[in-house]
């Protein structure tokens, strides 16, 4: 970190810059609010976002503030338990919904059948709106209230926004989603309750995509499109830091994440190089990254030694929440896979669905099919001998299966009714 | 509580007894397990339950394990953290899944909106299997595995055998469900992924239900039947135990509870009158049994001063969570009202809807119904003035909205779409 120039100094008690991942050039946050200018420059349409910034911070003043001795006297929880480590002047920003803080769970039985001994559970799926997604919102929506920005947007047709819109929702920010007209009804539904402005448009997520750009330059809104938004990656870093808490102040030997755009899997990296940055852990865990097989552009450039992924034209899956063209962070994705030691693993719809229920019946799970997305890809590389027996490995799941009960419904299989009486039953039973 | 008798000596290092609720005789739970074999005798079908019984405690060998000076120095979260307060022998027959433990969040927005001063939600949507049955499930699978029954079984149509399903799950118990066929598809599905086995029978919901009594009777199997089975009560009561340590080890003025077989309100009551009985608190909150103007058995009965509920014949409500026509706890429910000085409030699908986007608009929390019906209580008593602006008052959230996609859908208007340029977003804007 001999790059770090603190830019910020006199403004904000936070030393920190946005340094992009491409170029390692570092602006101040006040500057330069999304990607980096020269990189981006570049940018052609329907590829991975060149200019990725990244928060970078000052370990030797972070560690002052955080360190082993604060946690025990800590009693706050979810993201709020890590202010310290958070790139905002102000607790006060911060939503009073309890966001993270989810539990990581033992998974002995599953442990058990797959004959691992140090296997968790990360359940993100406990967030209030149901997803690892409101880890990017809080902190984008505080960094909103300390700019002094009134209304927040985004376009999505899905987690993000509904995300977005919950935490809008707790601290009475405007919020605004652009979404394409043929978006789920059910994810609308929930933006609205939470009482979101949702603009649908006629035309595809990309259209979308170009007019909440438009609108966040032209009406001064505050833009947390994932990736080009900084803070969406850093918001999500916080879950490393729960999993090593969590595990006794311990890294994990792997985390298998499940893979859209590459932002979770940028997030948990940077919390985990955050914590060996201040010398709280001594190597990083492998990150893993599974992906649907019809939507596996960040596999197949692994794989293929790329540094960005080739977009996957027509991408699909049962997991949706994982189905990208392509992936928007990509190259600093692969990056962080490569630098871990970690690896890419894409899983088949069929996988995903026997694993959605091998995880219920084991764990008392019930997960969305991206979740699950994990599972099978744990099992797969398991099965071919790449995993160790004692290997601590965290499963991150990253959304409740309420969000998808169709998938749900193809997962298991519907039984035959029988006659209400004790004869019938004991037929069936025999 | 002169009445104790201990009658677990030897056997059980937990003090307690089961107490019939109607004519006070205690029993040992080794021996009589359900109801009060006296009182249940003139049971007659579709109405309250009679004899239900509850767990009576030795308040002076309680607080022999539990006082504040234990909670200082307790880390343990969730239904663990009292176990000391649980008719349980071992902590290990607890489920691993974090269950209760839920936020109680200040709701600050929507106290201005109300003009109160003092207004907390307990968001238990935020449960594993998403609803407040975890809380009952989690003690009877405790109950099951101390006891040695191998399954546990349920009739039910929904929430319920969910939670059943997720616990019994986690910890490796056979669950079985009895359900009419006519059951929701989408809560079969999430059973299903638990790992349930599920049997669907061709006729109403009191036939599955006469078919689970006699399968368990016949086969050994262990009867989680609401109020049936005493510790869905007494499980569900650590709800209040969190509520007080939350405000700081204080009992609110009142609690808003969604009401429909009344076994929660009986639980939340019990669980402050524990509090009572161990010097905790020096005073009770009072209950406030919110219904569906169309499933309103408890009110009105309240209202006309009966002891027990009369059966509305084809009650029905969009809170289908609460709809019932002889709340089975009904005989208890009342009393707890009455005792606390409570009251009940029935709220029309019309307020209902309407409060489920109040809610969410206010505050980020996105509530199935059931529990949108607990805020159109309060915002109708307190139109009515007799909700004082400082009174403590605690909204019981009993379940998340995902469950209930077609009723948000109800609450919410859908806007019209536009064409994706800057120009046409301006229009609908100005």
């Amino acid at each position: 970190m001999t790059f770090f120039h603190n830019l910020m100094t006199g403004l904000n008690s936070i030393p920190y810059q946005l340094k992009c991942v491409d170029c390692g050039h570092g602006y101040d946050p006040g500057e330069v609010p999304y990607v980096c200018p020269v990189c981006s420059e570049e940018q052609e349409p329907g590829r991975a976002l060149l200019g990725v910034l990244e928060v970078d911070y000052d370990y030797e003043r972070l560690a002052i503030e955080f360190d082993r001795d604060y946690l025990v006297g800590c009693a706050l929880r979810g993201t709020r338990r890590y202010f310290p480590l958070l790139p905002l002047s102000d607790e006060k920003f911060l939503s009073p919904l309890l966001i993270g803080d989810t539990p990581l769970m033992a998974g002995e039985r599953l442990g058990t059948h797959l004959g691992m001994t140090d296997l968790f559970m990360k359940d993100d799926s406990r967030n209030p709106a149901g997803s690892y997604k409101d880890r990017a919102s809080v902190l984008v929506v505080a960094k909103a209230l300390e700019m002094g920005a009134e209304t927040v947007c985004t376009a999505s047709t899905g987690n993000a926004a509904t995300a977005l819109a919950c935490v809008c929702a707790s601290q009475g920010v405007d919020c605004s989603v652009i979404v394409p007209e043929s978006a789920p009804p059910a994810k609308l539904a929930q933006m609205l309750v939470y009482g979101a402005k949702v603009f649908p448009v006629r035309g595809n997520y990309d259209q979308a995509f170009d007019l909440s750009s438009e609108a966040c330059q032209r009406l001064g809104w505050y833009n947390r499109n994932t990736a080009f938004n900084p803070y969406t990656i850093d918001g999500k870093r916080v879950a490393a830091f729960e999993i090593w808490e969590q595990l006794g102040q311990r890294a994990p030997d792997s985390v298998w994440i499940p893979t859209g755009d590459g932002v979770i899997i940028a997030g948990v990296a940077k919390g985990f190089r955050d914590l060996l940055g201040l010398g709280l852990i001594d190597k990083m865990p492998r990150m893993i990254a599974v992906q649907a097989a019809g939507s596996a552009a960040l596999v197949n450039a692994f794989e293929s030694g790329l540094k960005e992924p080739e977009p996957v034209e027509g991408a699909s899956s049962v997991a949706d929440s994982i189905v990208v063209e392509a992936p928007r962070n990509g190259i600093l994705a692969l990056r962080e896979i490569r630098e871990s030691q970690g690896w890419g693993v894409s899983v088949s719809d069929e996988e995903i669905l026997s694993a959605l229920a091998l995880l219920g019946r084991l764990t008392g799970c019930f997960v969305e099919p991206s979740s699950a997305a994990a599972v099978a890809g744990l099992l797969k590389e398991r099965e071919a001998g790449r995993v160790a027996d004692d290997e601590c490995a965290v499963l991150l799941l990253t959304g409740t299966g309420l969000k998808d009960i169709a998938a749900a419904q193809r997962a298991v299989m519907m039984p035959q009714s029988i006659e209400p009486n004790f004869q019938a039953l004991e037929e069936v039973l025999a």
